[in-house]
């Protein structure tokens, strides 16, 4: 059964410095990644790589653009990103593989998503670690959009059907009002005071979508902070579960 | 209807040195692409900049290897040459986006290829130019082999149904045993007394294979060197021309 573990950009790259890595941040998730046995896809988000770019050129996962140079642009700064991820999972004998969803996936009129997992599945059966990253991504009548980290992985849990899914990032969990992790949320209901709307920083949303999209998945979703990493990948539940089905 | 240009990886890398472009190669070819108002898949292999590496890790279109960082190091080199091809395709205002194989592409354990589409075909609907490149591709049971810029192109003529197919490489055809230009390929009976076995210092094969390959398909092949781009994008048919169907 297959894991999915998606690292935020803002967990392996510097926010405050655009096109830097997080190296302190990189390396935890790396070195949690290389104790792992199980069969494991990981993700990640674009970050200060990514993010300045995206914006720069006005492209958000709705607004496209036409210019290829800009996508282009975008897509770089994402592969950048992704050899430094694989690099350093290689330096630590992990068999990691880069995935890019620019060459593989495409939206519809109406921005829905096809990710074939062919060469994914291929991976995973050859004992590569697929590591899959955000991208700008091809839209019928849109040019391209981005495809953020998160939307990855709500596709690939369906259809790698996928035994658990976490989800790092800067924060420990999904907080309540008053700041605090909530152990476990079942329905929309049950958040929908304490979450506010998307992050306006962030061309990928907030962590409001980010649930309302956990609550759809027929998988258990958990949402952690960095030191949440090794617990999940050794089967515990950190931070916030996330199970709507 | 779809064209499909491969521009061998002689064409624009310098075959004696190694992840050396051939500047001018590259800017024959692009200039003639920006001249060209149909509907275009450019395809490229890896000259210089893959092959010495492919031979160092012995990674051949049938030797896989479990090795990944082997298939990242061979595979960065392809991306870097595919920079540098959408890089001159762009300076000359084409919306060229790069489409890289080991994320989409798979071969099962006979080394049957499946290159699902979805993303060239919505980069083609909305006026981009696909530049899809040789790379490393995970294979069952054999890990990661080379897939050629070749066979690429095979598969694409088929799946996107294309109407015509132009390799451009360093020769100026099929050549006969006295060295001349054959006009037309029919049958393989034709050919096979003038053609050898596959080049040795090339893991993506050499001419025998490819005519044998095109004779199988069902769209009119063109087999030229780089003064065939212009001409064969202007639909005319230089070099040979291989109709096996």
């Amino acid at each position: 059964m297959t894991t999915i573990l998606k690292l935020g950009g803002s967990v392996i790259t510097d926010k405050a410095r655009e096109g830097t890595l997080d190296e302190d941040g990189l390396a935890v998730a790396a070195d949690a990644v290389a104790e792992v046995n199980a069969e494991l896809v990981l993700v990640h988000g674009g970050g200060s790589f990514a993010h300045p770019r995206a914006d720069a050129h006005g492209i958000t996962d709705t607004d496209g653009t036409d210019d290829a140079a800009a996508v282009a642009d975008v897509h770089s700064a994402m592969t950048a990103l992704s050899d430094a991820v694989v690099g350093a999972l290689h330096d630590r004998g992990v068999s990691a593989l880069p995935v890019d969803t620019l060459s593989a996936a495409a939206r519809d009129g109406d921005g829905d998503l096809s990710l074939p997992t062919g060469a994914v599945e291929r991976m995973l059966g050859e004992g590569f670690l697929p590591v899959v990253h955000a991208d700008p991504v091809v839209q019928t009548g849109a040019g391209a959009t981005v495809l953020s980290g998160d939307e990855i992985v709500t596709s690939l849990a369906r259809s790698l059907d996928a035994e658990r899914v976490g989800l790092c990032s800067e924060v420990p969990g999904v907080l309540d009002a008053d700041g605090a992790v909530i152990d476990r949320v079942d329905r929309w209901a049950d958040v929908a005071g304490a979450l506010g709307g998307s992050d306006g920083t962030d061309v990928t949303g907030g962590m409001a979508g980010k649930v309302r999209t956990l609550l759809d998945l027929p998988v258990p979703a958990h949402v952690f902070g960095p030191e949440g990493v090794v617990p999940f990948l050794a089967g515990e539940t950190p931070g916030t579960e996330v199970r709507g089905g």
